[in-house]
């Protein structure tokens, strides 16, 4: 199964991300003599910040860019899909046969990259996010919950004014996406005593109780879980079934006063639906990790709009995520490694996209 | 066991702190052949907000003020204890033999009005508020440690400055007070796979599994604990062991950047050591509900110290909070008619004062 060339019986492994060098060292020492590791930072943008994946806007030069492919060239396995390139993945790659993802969201770019039918087995880090994902949730509906903003005016102006408050106890929580992230969410959401429901495929009860909510409703009956919804969240990837899901008739259904958090992919909402219903506040608050359109503009009405919490698509980013990335790579490359193709996990589904 | 007289065979409780209609109403019908409830809301201050116990200042005129002591007088059960009696309890309700409070709180009461040696039961309201202030501790906590300042700041800049952040999990939260309170908080907090520690009479494993911590740490360990903390919560009542117990020492020993959330009691805290820690960020956030004080005075220093988060006393009162008071009372008024006193509960140890 290895690739390699003649001389040397390892098999080829790419960074195409940065990375930062104490995790570089984990993967490379693991396996010394079956892995060789090509990791090149002279030939990627430079990490800005811990957990950062580098600036989109960076491009090698033309003698930096013919090294790249060279090495492109003789790897098997990808730490990444490479960015920007202009010429189909498996031109540059012909050997490559898996690509570990530093994202959970990998389902678009396969698409883009023509990769849905190629032989070629994509890993994601799909499950790194759930936990930083989960606890951005509930920091968002908590701050609206207990009112935190309030709270800090009246601070301001030296104000002890009691009042009764609301509780999560009780409330209805809706899922939209209850893969890994939304079941740590749901998991969280049942230890404060909510109710949690989630949209699915269908509505099965025996899945119901797999996933650990009260409810699962099928697509055919979204409209009905957004009316009992205290809270919606949406942690589904953006796939053609969840592109444009919540248009303006959904966002209309949900259950008026609800609070809404978006940590999936922005073209899942319908934008200007989303506004007015903040506006005449049906939607009480909204928490958006994530856009249409990233960075979100400078001229975005949803800056400015008061009862809207924005995250820059950072709300999965942990100081620990590289950590986990590199323990995962680790697990799967001795899988790879040992001929165990059916224990690299999680794989990702190249036509559902998830 | 009824102190009625004998025109009237029916126990006599009273109300001596106000309460909406309907709930009165829900204790009224519970048990209208066995039970005479005394409610005048005309005697007592108005509720100015839902689950308010009325204006502290407000005071009855001379007329109203003998009213209320002649039906004190007739009182076998009290609905809370009354304020600002000049005289004794026990002269002015020579009958009363239970007390059911509606704060969790009642120990320091209980021993300024005398009563701890008093043939007299005192239920208090433990319980009730456990789940609307793990709210609040989670949602302060959340704030800080998802940096929703920072967020708010940059959103009104319309900057889009991507980070990677902290998590939660895998962090130490370290309990004062392990009673309802404290274990609903614990409860969450492993939710969110947080570690939990708590400090308790002493360093028992049965009884640290029994509360469902990780360890239990004694009194006299309590520096050992603040050393690990990566977050402090204080939820105990004041009592003689916990007034003045973090002192100066105490928050010096805290880890550094530590997180202090206080929903106990303000008097178990120095105030100018904890302004000095939060001062050189050495305590890097505090939350607090609950003052030396209260109302806070309007020139107190905790106003305008930029990472303290300040809850006027209020993170306990949700608008469910008298439909579950009266709820409990109804429960306990139906073993003290049927004598089976050694079922009321949660029954305040009037030595231990809690």
């Amino acid at each position: 199964m290895s690739g390699a060339s003649a001389a040397d019986a390892r098999v080829v492994a790419m960074m195409t991300s940065p990375l930062e060098p104490e995790h570089v060292e984990r993967i490379r020492s693991a396996f010394p003599d079956r892995l060789e590791l090509i990791y090149r930072p002279d030939l990627m943008p430079a990490i800005r910040y811990v957990a950062d994946h580098g600036d989109p806007d960076w491009r090698r030069d033309p003698a930096q860019e013919r090294e790249w492919h060279r090495l492109l060239h003789r790897a098997e396995i990808l730490f990444d899909f490479p960015q920007h390139e202009r010429y189909p993945l498996l031109d540059l790659a012909p050997k490559l046969r898996w690509v570990q993802t530093t994202s959970a969201g990998a389902g678009p770019l396969v698409k883009r990259l023509g990769l849905q039918d190629a032989d070629l087995i994509v890993t994601t880090a799909s499950g790194i996010h759930a936990q930083p994902l989960a606890e951005f949730v509930f920091a968002a509906l908590l701050f609206h919950t207990k009112e935190l903003g309030r709270l800090q005016n009246e601070q301001r102006m030296h104000q002890w004014n009691r009042f009764a408050g609301v509780e999560l106890v009780g409330q209805t929580m809706a899922i939209i996406g209850p893969g890994r992230i939304g079941r740590e969410i749901g998991r969280i959401a049942r230890a404060f005593r909510m109710r949690v429901v989630a949209m699915g495929r269908d509505s099965n009860p025996t899945r119901a109780e797999t996933l650990g909510v009260d409810r699962l409703y099928g697509r055919g009956e979204l409209h009905e879980m957004l009316r009992e919804a205290d809270c919606l969240v949406v942690c589904a990837p953006l796939t053609p079934e969840t592109e444009d899901l919540l248009g303006e008739a959904e966002l209309a259904a949900l259950k008026p006063g609800a609070v809404f958090v978006n940590v999936g992919r922005g073209a899942i909402v319908d934008d200007d639906a989303l506004l007015c219903g903040l506006r005449d506040s049906r939607i009480a608050f909204a928490a958006l990790d994530v856009f249409r359109e990233e960075p979100l503009p400078p001229d975005s009405p949803f800056w400015d709009t008061p009862n809207v919490l924005i995250n820059p698509h950072s709300a999965s980013t942990v100081v620990t995520e590289n950590a986990k990335i590199a323990e995962l790579f680790v697990r799967n490359l001795g899988h790879y490694l040992a001929g165990e193709l059916g224990q690299l996990a999680p794989v990702l589904d190249k036509h559902l996209l998830y």
